[in-house]
């Protein structure tokens, strides 16, 4: 039987089982509605090899002179291929004293892994709150449990390079100075719910834009 | 540095990073199609306090004379806040005598407190058909597996306030003796898979509003 | 055919798979070790209908004077039967201006009802900071997204008391005032990384207890 | 290079990767204590292929009197294999005029194939009650939805033989029948909770064995 | 009282929690944009148990001469009531000598139970390489771990006939030879990847349909 | 009131919270069998902050000559506080013309993201076998959805580094050439199911070790 035969005969059998088949991913059409899954899956058609690709991690972001931090994700949104996936990135920078303020992620696992530079981490364990602490040279990676606060320091003397993975392609950042002084939340609540003074929490309003 | 600074450059910082973020929830739409995780997400825009607020449960529902009970379910057709979150609550009230005839919650594990008087619950396990039974006053709580039969009756002398919590935002509840008889299941085939007479199958069909 | 023997008949069909059967629970075993799923299974032999009841919710639990509240869970571990099923309940009491001071679940839904008195509860999105905030009357229920900080305040006149349900049989509770203030955390990094000053971070690791 | 050079230097990158990697499957060590996600793994060492293997389908169970089926389980206790899968597997035969009375699987969906008779299946929804029912013949399949009611009955005139999938590796398998009337649950409760007469329930008692 | 009052009463009752319930089922809308839990769901009202229904098992598919084997399946796309529910079947034939050749299915288990013939069936393990083979005669069962290659032949002497489950509606299925030789995957890339010949590589997209 | 006499009432609030709560990690302890859900947990009381870190991302791995790169794994064996977190890391170096072969992780999708020098990445889709690829440059991530065929080829002129994330704790790894040709599989299967030569498979069998 000649190889052509061969081809025909074979791809008809593959093709009554392919039309039947999964995706075998669902690429994010960012621009429909979400649901508790994630995005609806963009038309196979037009999803290209671009669609699992980030390119913004060659350089640090933006560092605020406060945390002398910055932060680039390559969420869904960022890399529409993760959607639904179980899974994200991100880049992170500190300079010298740099910080990322204490900030849980509401449901997701994160692990980092140190390139340059000297961090220390640490998360707060709910149970008894005990603190889980190490600094971290290049080459050394942490794990974070989801929804627990944590916080990295850059202890060390020069910029510090991580790059970190989450457990959704959709991951919360809460961080805590935010959640209570950056919005409208009156400050006798703020006071009542976190027994900061009076004072300290106008101060902090007032630090991070917060009203009331 | 002016506080000022600081500020715009914090929140420099986290614009870039807020507009990767999830959704923290997914206020159900209800007006969309569900699919098998839930309903569409709401635009976070529309979004208020009140799609995570169900105001129904401050009285007992309208309870029939055949069972002498009430159930207000806060689903998340009723509760839309509760979309994708894999919880939801009811409020059922049931007379001196009055009963929830047996059921069972397709997938969904329940649990439930009573608040006033005394009730009698049960369910029956599928590998031995051993009945695992409790007369519960106020202030005590009862789980039922997923899936498993079910019942509850109020064994006190004045009316039982319980508050019901669902591993589900959309739970079933099958009644069997609604699904036996208030359709048109043929009498033949309610026989011959239930075992009971033809008279009674005649009457209970009348009861529930059967028909064939 | 005589009923005897049909019992005997129709019983030997079901011994066959019922010894093929899953178990319709998995009641906790709380000696044994712990793995991601939950704690092993008591044997079946061993399992009463008290294993999937709970007692303890007939009074508010013991007061602190600092926040005026009380809080009683039935977790797994109060309460085996909830073993690997996706669920737990509580009970909360809150005098007049008692409070549940700002805390997050790591990975759990919570709902609550209202069932005597008057809270305001709130969570505070992560994404904008968006607070989500309402007062609540008995009969009314609310829904706190999983990972999300949020507080209840009783701001009625009289003790409010609160049915509160949990997505998970295991859920954590991380309380923010604790995770800073109530270990060796060393002051430096609590005020590196919340921007409190050194006297507010002083005074409030005396207050929970806390050193460094 | 020599081939066997390369083969030592391959083998030696991927055995420092070896020892890290997960078991591919867990199969079922049934002589340990399960937990919510199953059985304990077998040892690898001790795992052979006939861990995967079920070979006692090739008959037909023995049928009952009463029902006239019969059904084989090749469920994760019969095919350790299957520990953790997700799957299990059935073989169900009916004689003319036989049946699978009235039952529900707790949280897994079935689905079969008719490959030899026709029967007549059938599922009842839990929110309207509505039947979905359907005569198969050999070469047809039908999908239940998990945990709700639903029958086979032979409506043929020669044995049918029905394979049958599961969702899960330990699917229950609830027979009202067994569950109301082969235990101890007192008839006033049956009576209360399914508004069966107590003729017939004493009857069915007798039937299928239960007691008060 | 009436029996017409009581039924109006108690339809009354479970009117209002009809309402609230949720889908017992999501049948498909093939229609509608897929998302990573599959597709949007029918409106209920126009489900029919045919959704439930697949016909297409009665006679084997059309086998290839290169294979000599066929593979019908009953996915959600063929089997709508299917969608969101972890399941799905399919018929698989081998004429004496005929192959399923090396092939994986990403992430769902697949088990298969022969019905007529005997087949070899075998999957590799990934972390030793080890190969788990056995040859299957009518009557008996084998299981196939998620994500692990593996084949099937048939090693008898006359046609063999095989009905597949898989834990998800929309298995995947990936044929090595095809992923590898029909596309345009340039033969260096193949070469490097997987240390085959450049000759046999090149008679292989020959055979399969590749090009570069 | 006396601010010790806050602290412990708060604590005696907290404490009969805590003996309550779930564990906020469960560290594996890798000495205890595995089920499906992954190690048991090692005891609160032992697990310290080294078990949340990897320290061996240093360095390269060891390459072999063959395909001139090297694979560190930091899974759930080598970082035990990632059991049950769905997450893992690894470093991967490729030397200039370095390779990973064809491989697929089933059940786990992997991210990576190029640290330095230049890769092309590719996977294959099993619907239609057609390749996602991409050159890669320092800074640019790249998806893999799970269970797919897919390769990395160092294509520039430096070594590449390479730091990836994967969706499990213990994802598999399997690399179609060792699963073919590293075992005793025998070469009339591999031809059978590969469409192999004989020779080619001879060759290959000698390279990889395996015999048959």
């Amino acid at each position: 039987m000649a190889l052509k035969t061969l081809v025909i005969l074979f791809s008809f059998l593959l093709v009554s089982s392919e039309s039947a088949l999964a995706q075998d991913f669902c690429v994010a059409d960012t621009s429909g509605p979400q649901n508790p899954a994630g995005f609806p899956c963009k038309s196979p058609d037009k999803v290209t090899a671009n669609d699992f690709v980030f390119s913004g991690f060659a350089n640090p972001g933006n560092k605020s002179a406060l945390v002398k931090s910055s932060f680039i994700p390559a969420f869904v949104t960022q890399l529409p291929g993760l959607n639904g996936l179980g899974l994200s990135l991100a880049r992170a920078d500190l300079d010298a004293g740099g910080v990322f303020p204490m900030h849980s992620h509401p449901a997701a696992t994160e692990a980092f892994v140190v390139v340059k530079g000297t961090v220390t981490a640490g998360f707060i364990s709910s149970t008894v709150n005990k603190v889980y602490s190490k600094t971290l040279n290049a080459g050394e990676a942490f794990v974070v449990p989801p929804g627990l606060l944590h916080y990295v320091i850059n202890t060390g003397k020069v910029p510090a390079q991580v790059f970190v993975a989450f457990s959704s392609p959709r991951p919360g950042i809460q961080l805590t100075d935010l959640a209570w002084f950056k919005n409208d939340l009156p400050s006798d609540v703020v006071r009542a719910t976190t027994f900061l003074d009076k004072d300290e929490i106008k101060k902090l309003k007032a630090l991070f834009g917060g009203t009331n």
